[in-house]
């Protein structure tokens, strides 16, 4: 039913997973740095103790949470105790991950606000709070599913070598099961394919005149040094916490 | 302050949409037309007397509404009585728009669900309700603005012939004004650019083995049929709106 969920289409859902994460990170590179949408309090009491950013992304998952995103699979939220959907549960037929609760929204938000948007943004304040914040909510649900979508990658790695990775497991190998999901080729296939993605989207907006305030290779850099590591970390922590046990 | 909203910033905002849109509506044809979505009351009465999509967008837009995105000028809501913004109000100092309060989003809406949906989906219903009202909302939030975004325009285009914009005001000769604002080697080009776009990012998807289910002509159709007349309407209705009384 759900053809986003079979193993044989990860890389589709990857590559499109890539023009959004390519595309807002650009986007957010537009405006300053806004360090005040990342503090807690800075706008006094009323968005709850939580930063602009925070309080935006919540209230989105509140939202999604009602037309049932997050009953998905290859959906996690940032926040828990969000509402009940408003419509009627989806059987997910075809879902082919094991049982799991595997969730690393925290260190990714951590991850974004504090390495990567000093990163991509120019330091200072432009005011431009709304719109910063919208790229970052988006930017931030983009990463969360790209970098879980391990799960459905180490479900796939698992299915071509089940004995293997059941041993690496029972012997708590972290090293062994990194070195058994890592393969060099298909990472930098994925980094000379976001390469190639910065460098057209710069391109045509620099044709229009709008020029981007950003490196195509700094775009790279995010994938090489934060988003390929957090999947694999995601994959590693799959296999060791569905295959470790039963036999 | 705002460089969004300087008149010479007007070909950069266009662009940075334009990824939007193509993006968004190529994403959207993956899934089927899921005419329920559309359709008021399908789910009962917990969306309360909304269609899911409507539901889905009143929803995002009371939080956007919360941190203000409403307050710019170059921002509009689908829906009326939104909360009021939790941050402080911004003043738009380089607002160039006269006051007026034109909002065709309403017949927005409609377009896109009678006639952009059914041009670009299959027939069909894939159960994809979550995944395509989220692509309906970013995609609707975005032709509001493009569209919107004629207010600009012709604010540009009036200030380059103010006498002669106020003669045909003064006549009420909207024929007359339409024919001042069209200018078909821009519409030329912004078709052609389009079409590029979409081509390359189908591209990209394909080499990828996620062939997009969508020609990139049917992008450019849209463009041609609705975007741009729509964009010429709110041109014509800004300055007849704002420059026909006063002298």
């Amino acid at each position: 039913m759900s053809e986003q969920l079979l193993l044989s289409n990860i890389r589709n859902v990857l590559a499109r997973l890539e023009e959004t994460i390519i595309f807002e990170l650009i986007e957010r590179a537009q405006f300053k740095r806004n360090d005040i949408i990342y503090q807690t309090e800075a706008f006094g009491s009323v968005l709850g103790g939580e930063s602009l950013v925070g309080f935006h992304l919540l209230e989105i998952e509140k939202v999604h949470a009602r037309i049932r995103r997050y009953t998905s699979p290859d959906e996690h939220p940032f926040f828990a105790d969000l509402p009940e959907p408003v419509l009627p549960a989806l059987y997910y037929a075809d879902n082919p991950l094991q049982p799991n609760s595997i969730n690393i929204n925290n260190l990714i938000r951590d991850i974004y606000e504090t390495e990567i948007i000093p990163y991509i943004c120019l330091e200072g304040d432009d005011k431009q709070y709304g719109s910063s914040s919208m790229c970052d909510v988006t930017c931030l649900q983009a990463l969360s599913k790209r970098i879980h979508y391990g799960k459905f990658v180490a479900e796939s790695k698992f299915r071509s070598n089940p004995t293997g990775c059941r041993r690496l497991c029972a012997a708590g190998d972290q090293a062994g099961l990194m070195e058994e999901i890592t393969d060099p080729e298909v990472e930098d296939r994925v980094l000379e394919r976001v390469a190639f993605k910065a460098e057209t989207y710069c391109r045509e907006l620099s044709m229009e005149g709008a020029g981007p305030k950003i490196d195509p290779g700094i775009i790279v850099d995010i994938y090489r040094q934060w988003i390929i590591p957090l999947n694999k970390e995601v994959q590693v922590e799959y296999i060791l916490n569905c295959f470790s046990t039963s036999g």
